[in-house]
């Protein structure tokens, strides 16, 4: 091989995607709309001591691919060494080929790193060493990962009860960028477990200084919250359902409801449903009161491996596309809140590829006309960030919406390194038009097309979010 | 751009698809065997003012377009003038890109008015004038553009209660091309209303000169009906359904449900299954002693939004993809029908593509060797009427059935212009058949995919349709 | 035409594709892991008077192409003389063009006959004529043409209670490749029909030596004929299932609805499911202690025409795909055994790609490192072998998992002819991962992309399965 795998080019294969891609997407600066950074590692701006630590604690993408490649759990989630763990994983990597992760693994290791070797077991000690010595760099601390990586906005995603210090400390001290909190309230509608549900009340009351004993002062404190984030600078909030939840229900049936769990009672599977189709909704009632963009992650089915949850807790990599219908209810959901014209600007991810045009053409019959692109059918997400899926997401908002209303990618990440998905991205959205332009399916009018490129990577979300930037 | 947008060759990747398209598809005329064109129109030949009286007023993919684009309702289905609503449309256009708007649009500007300008909002007074001339020449008649679109057959969708009285009007002075009734009788499956449905009722007990206060006598009015179309010229049915219904039932629930429902009151869910299950069942009954062809449109959520159905009524924009169960039911469905041998031929659309494989092997459970494709999955319908809706459609029913034996494209349409639409599926049809070609996934033998190509535009559906030419 | 339609680089569309098939893939021996050949016809080593004989009669596939090309069932199931037969299929083929059955009927007309003539109605006589001719030499014999196709190992699809004598006489007889039983024990599932199933019951109490009238003495004799089969060099398991049943059950209630099945009565719909929930659970305990490995081939629904089963009984080609949910009762199913460490290894298929996805995700969450690919998406199966199927699988799996550890094709099959279906696999594999090097989404590496192609189409057969080799 004369040419680096990650080379000038690399996934634009005709002229006209090179030009868009070089000229119009590469130098955009970077608006992430959702990730899951730690804000706490922004405002210590702490530095790593290897890779490992960088980007394969916690990563599940990885975890995931070392278990199917028969590695074992002791290299992986367990006390091996760094060096250990990422030795397996550079073992690992080259029988990803195909797998969205070969790709970011070396575009991570060109853009950061200037490395153009693959990694594999061979190479993998020379990159590690190499790696290590960069990370002392004060270049590679948190912050200067983020300015180097052109991030204008960053919106973390964050727990109601959080204090927000960090943002608070961020904004204090770092005038480069913004670094925004995200309401992410699921924790309020987990009712199964009244035990962790009535903990986390708990906290909620000390945290808003708020006795919550009805469905009343819950609201009230749930209110406080949401205030205090929007002083914060949050303008959107995220929620992680298995389904739409659009149950009728009654006041009086909702109060008794929380009563019944906040006396530390098991629910009946119907009563769960009502109040999180409850809560649900006057979240969204919250959001539209503010202007704020609600987001919604359909579909995954979380923890299905109960022997390592016992050993790993969540978010370990044992999750995966769930096939639950979602016409019907997110039809009812977004009716029953237009209905009053309390449909505030929506953002509808799905886990499964097999929804992209359910909800696509859903998008659809709540455009009201008062915004471009008002209900967005969300970026491919999770297991569907990758070239296909990517394709397949845009494929279908082009076929039954606007793409050129797009708000673009998210890195959706815990890992400084993955603001490369956004290149990944524009490159892929380049590639598409370019391909298109080139057969004769779109005009060939390259500053057409090209200003249609810029919006989707950067302007869109500009105009869309309406951070106070 | 020195070339032409919509040029000769639009669509039409490689040589061989373009031979195919030019020398076997090209000149063929059209059956269009299902749409629906308002035959007053026809009967009376008339003319329109301009491109928004043509092409927007009614047209919903257009109105969501726009709606997406963030344009007012009042430009939309509102009281603006012509020109201000055709200049919001002109102005969205662009954003349509890659959207099939964008392609029809320019695809009907180019055939029926010869205009290579793309449409934007700079170009609109342009077009919108040097249209509106044009449109006063008698060469824009009703008629006329059925003729230069050399439309040979035209089926429309009719009510059974609807008098006919413009088909024969059609049929007594003209002579160039057929206007045939289809027959839809989605309102005699409308139990869930029982204020409409009554009254629906009552209009066909006038039209059929029939009382109508049992079962038996209701089937017999509609049994008049069913024969007065088929002396029409009538050889096809349609139904629009949100499931396959295909729950048991006796004549005696069926009896009881009916006298329920005909004495106004509302029905148990159960029962308007069974009732619906029923009449699906009893249109197929007529429609195999008659010959006809039936065809099931299956799988749209209507009315999805309770505000704007309010204002603007059905058919407005605000249908979606449903994600129901199909297999287990259409499979029922089919085999109550075939076990006595009453399955006539039939077609069944889906509007989500997550079906389109599920259909395609179904459809291989009832093809019984009397007629080649007896049981046709249908053309890629409503939202997949599109470049890449078309394609899967086509590569579903060739994996799993016989391509060759398809019966082709219908406009589906409201608007006289959308015969284009017919060029635009023989393109890529023969795009697709092409690539095929040049890559060695076919035989390397023009003729016979030529005459394959002859088939699928025009002689399948003129052989399966039976209609007297 | 003057190249012949299955030539040297058929399917292989660039440079790299065709080094990869010709100097890594195409030499390699075949493990055919599941096919549905007789194995009395190669314990026999049976000749063969015609194609019909050999590759018509009994393959529902062509059978279902002739239904659907309008061909009279007397030429299909019937009576007809094998000429007849062999005419209308014939006839039917260029009609299937786009359907696997013509890639699939030339590919097998070349390799075992070297006929490069495309099978229509004109050549019809002359083909069947020729091979008819050839199939009189020895080297056409039921052992010589697995001996021709490079079979090394060939798992066959047995009921628990089938004495295997012709695998014992295989085993006597045959040193140049393995043919091993496969355990297939639906029958002991399928308690819907009381009277077939005791029926059954009597058989395996027979064959087992052991009474049969309580779940003890069932699982005593089960386990039995498992260990008999274990002996006989079987190695895997295969489940053919509507759904995945997971319902909670007791030993209990196992034992009433035993004994309630056993004394001949109807069980209610809620005691089936637990029933076959117990039974798929105690078999995977089984095979997990053999240390086999499970596959399970999910969701067709079967014998959808009624009055053709009549006619013809099942496996007469009016098989569907279904469309139930899969995601929450599958991780149900497999978490249960993964609770206590015996999820042995295990292979998904299924016959509808809408849910490809789903699955290449749900493997995901059961890796646990014991073995590279340990839970394997299965290839492409039934409707889904065909080029577009088998990319979507393998795409899925790409962006899921590890296609490096793909355990590859198998042929599903009743016919002799087809272990070319491994060649056409092979061919399409070389072409996807050609068309990503080309296109710089792979390393242009061929010898690590070589090696890659190698495992899929042998080594992680040979590794994953263990036969005795």
């Amino acid at each position: 091989m004369n040419k680096a795998f990650i080379h000038d080019d690399f996934l634009l294969q005709t002229k006209a995607a090179r030009k868009l891609y070089h000229e119009y997407a590469r130098d955009l600066p970077i608006i992430d709309y959702h990730c899951h950074l730690d804000p706490k590692q922004i405002a210590e701006d702490i530095k790593w001591e290897n890779l490992t630590q960088l980007s394969l604690d916690g990563d599940h993408y990885k975890w995931r691919a070392m278990r199917a490649n028969g590695v074992e759990e002791k290299y992986i989630s367990g006390n091996s060494s760094d060096w250990e763990k990422f030795r397996h994983w550079a073992h690992t990597l080259p029988f990803t080929l195909r797998n969205p992760l070969y790709h970011w693994t070396q575009l991570e290791l060109k853009r950061f790193f200037g490395i153009n070797t693959l990694l594999n077991e061979n190479s993998a000690k020379e990159i590690f060493d190499k790696t290590a010595a960069l990370l002392q760099n004060d270049e590679y601390s948190a912050k200067n990962m983020l300015i180097k990586s052109k991030v204008e906005v960053l919106c973390t995603t964050d727990d109601p009860t959080d204090t927000l210090e960090h943002h608070q400390a961020i904004r204090d001290h770092m005038t480069e960028l913004k670094v925004l909190p995200g309401w992410r309230p699921d924790k309020l509608m987990s009712v199964e477990d009244p035990e962790q549900f009535n903990q986390y009340l708990n906290k909620l009351e000390e945290v808003s200084d708020t006795e919550v004993n009805s469905v009343k002062n819950l609201m009230e404190a749930v209110n406080k919250r949401h205030d205090y984030f929007s002083e914060m600078g949050c303008r959107l909030s995220d929620h992680g359902i298995e389904e739409f939840y659009a149950e009728d229900y009654t006041e009086t049936e909702i109060e008794k409801i929380f009563i019944n769990v906040r006396s530390g009672n098991q629910l009946a599977e119907n009563d769960i449903r009502k109040f999180k189709s409850f809560m649900l909704f006057e979240f969204a009632l919250m959001d539209h009161e503010k202007g704020w963009v609600q987001q919604y992650h359909f579909g995954a089915i979380r923890n299905n491996n109960s022997r390592m949850f016992q050993q790993l807790g969540p978010d370990s990599g044992f999750d995966s596309m769930g096939d639950h219908k979602l016409a019907v209810s997110l039809s009812a959901f977004m009716n029953r809140l237009d209905k009053t014209n309390q449909l505030t600007k929506t953002i509808i991810y799905t886990i499964n590829p097999k929804d992209n045009d359910t909800i696509a053409t859903m998008a659809g019959n709540f455009q009201d006309g008062t915004f471009p692109g008002k209900i967005q059918f969300g970026p491919a997400w999770w297991f569907l960030d990758q070239k296909q899926g990517m394709e397949a997401q845009m494929n279908a908002l082009s076929n039954h919406g606007l793409l050129s209303r797009f708000v673009g990618m998210l890195t959706d990440s815990r890992s400084f390194l993955s603001f490369s998905r956004h290149e990944y991205f524009r490159r892929i959205l380049c590639n598409m038009l370019g391909d298109d332009l080139e057969k004769g399916l779109i005009p060939d009018d390259i500053e057409m097309i090209g200003e249609m490129v810029q919006n989707i990577c950067y302007y869109n979300a500009r105009n869309y979010f309406k951070f106070s930037l």
